[in-house]
């Protein structure tokens, strides 16, 4: 049965569902006074990030509830990836026109099949009226002074992607355009998967780390800031259906391509050997795609020969 | 000049403000990377909430930038002042139609106003392009244990309110119904003053605290859960314009009027003397409204006899 919902209603029915979690020892205090209380453990850092969703242009207005609970979380726990941080708690601020019990609980359902996989638990939040938009807040937990930053490449360190790249934007692509997309490249763009366990285990090996999700080009130079890079865009990890496409169309949706979530890192050269072994255990492919160069700049190639990309990557309020 | 920012030209002006705060011991990495990283002090609890406030909802849509960024914090400061947490860190989710560094400058200049009041940092968040909305994220800390909860009050515990009430909904209804509105009213509304300095001291003092978002009945409702109290509406403290109007007009705004952002509290009977001894110390009012009472429900009093309210307070999504 569909019910519309009275806020005291809508906050109960999130905090019956983050109820369930299992205890945890940190969490003092979760959803229902002013706050939230966490302590936090000694000789551990809390890393926290906040990233908001708009209807209409992080996602289709059209998006599922259980999609949009999905990416919500997934986006924020993205970042905790590039921090090598260990997913702890979150904060749900939801802003939507109608509050209907049947979108609520689906919204629910994507969050916490999200949330359960990693154990991240929901502490609070707010629920307001207004046009339909999602902010959520992460807190994760990485060793004192550990976290992966995105400063600290060295010129002549690699430059690596996990996954594949393009994807999501190629989906997107087709959606726009009212064209069939295969169900494994849709789940890219609709429910992309935080590289968390990466991220935890790239501490010590990685020289420094971002998240990918405006594109190749635009968060590659976000992370090597005054140094630059030579990338062989042969050695993109492609999905199957980007390699079928002709190369003018394929290479800007896998260099400018948003919404990937993959982790892009440096490693030090002599750091291929526990990359290799990292990629097994993890049963996800990590590809050195080029090298860091001491001056700014990207320089990208294919078969060999520079190549100009024609647009720079997602970029909100560019014209 | 006016100038239409980017979003890594908006993101750089709000980091340049933000690198402006003295640096602080536990703010390892602030703005610029996928995620803050804080180290908390051992024998300390994390307090954190987080807003939204949407325009048309949450303030008229003609209210000052300035205004808008002074009380988005406000209000989040407002909940950790309820907690009795020292504040800390903040991260600022904005939502903005278009990227004007006029409006952002005024933003950050009533944010900053506030902010360094309270030597609160902001240390990230995130810009998206959509309607205009804030979603504020805010944390403190409280030594361990010893945060003010909503539940903890005792039938016969005093209630207690800091400052006056009404001011804000007196000065709310009086805009919309476009009349004039005498300054230090309308300051009610549109600068609260968040009573951290009050929240602080009342630990060891209080026995549940609450800050008042939606208005005395909705929110007395909600510390009380399931206890209720007897109230003085005779003692309500009122600014003098509220004193003045007509009964029928005065009490419902004194009841159920939000936005207020005062402290709405219990203490022993025993606690009284303290009481008054702080309300010297904080140069501001500290009155007793009323008793906790053992069984459900709000017992109103006005001039000795019962009082019925007509309005319950300020619920989202209620019709």
């Amino acid at each position: 049965m569909v019910v519309g919902l009275n806020e005291n209603q809508l906050i109960e029915s999130i905090a019956r569902r983050a109820a369930r979690d299992i205890p945890d020892s940190g969490l003092i205090l979760g959803i229902g006074d002013d706050a939230a209380i966490i302590r936090t453990a000694a000789g551990y850092d809390l890393v926290t990030c906040t990233d908001t969703l708009v209807s209409g242009v992080h996602f289709p207005e059209n998006t599922s509830a259980y999609d949009i609970g999905w990416k919500s979380l997934a986006v924020n726990l993205s970042d905790l990836a590039a921090m090598g941080a260990n997913p702890r708690y979150t904060q749900l601020a939801l802003t939507l026109p109608h509050a209907r019990s049947d979108w609520l609980e689906a919204f629910l359902d994507g969050w916490y099949a999200l949330a359960q996989q990693f154990k991240v638990r929901l502490i609070g939040g707010d629920t307001t009226r207004g046009p339909l938009s999602i902010t959520v807040q992460a807190m994760g937990e990485v060793p004192a002074d550990q976290a992966l930053l995105r400063t600290g490449a060295q010129a002549g360190d690699l430059v690596v992607v996990s996954g594949e790249l393009g994807g999501a934007a190629l989906a997107l692509e087709c959606l726009q355009a009212g064209k069939q997309v295969a169900a494994d490249l849709l789940q890219r763009l609709k429910r992309p998967q935080p590289r968390l366990d990466l991220g935890v285990a790239l501490i010590g090996i990685a020289t420094s780390a971002i998240d990918l999700s405006d594109g190749l080009n635009l968060d590659l130079e976000r992370l090597l800031g005054q140094q630059g890079a030579r990338i062989e865009l042969d050695k993109l990890p492609l999905p199957a259906a980007l390699k079928k496409i002709p190369e003018a169309w394929r290479w800007p949706l896998a260099i400018s391509g948003g919404d990937d979530y993959e982790l892009l890192f440096t490693i030090p050269v002599v750091a291929q050997v526990q990359l290799q072994t990292l990629a097994v255990e993890l049963s996800l492919p990590l590809t050195v795609i080029g090298t860091v160069l001491p001056e700014p700049g990207l320089k990208l190639f294919a078969a060999g020969a520079a190549y100009q990309p024609t647009s720079s990557g997602y970029l909100h309020f560019e014209n």
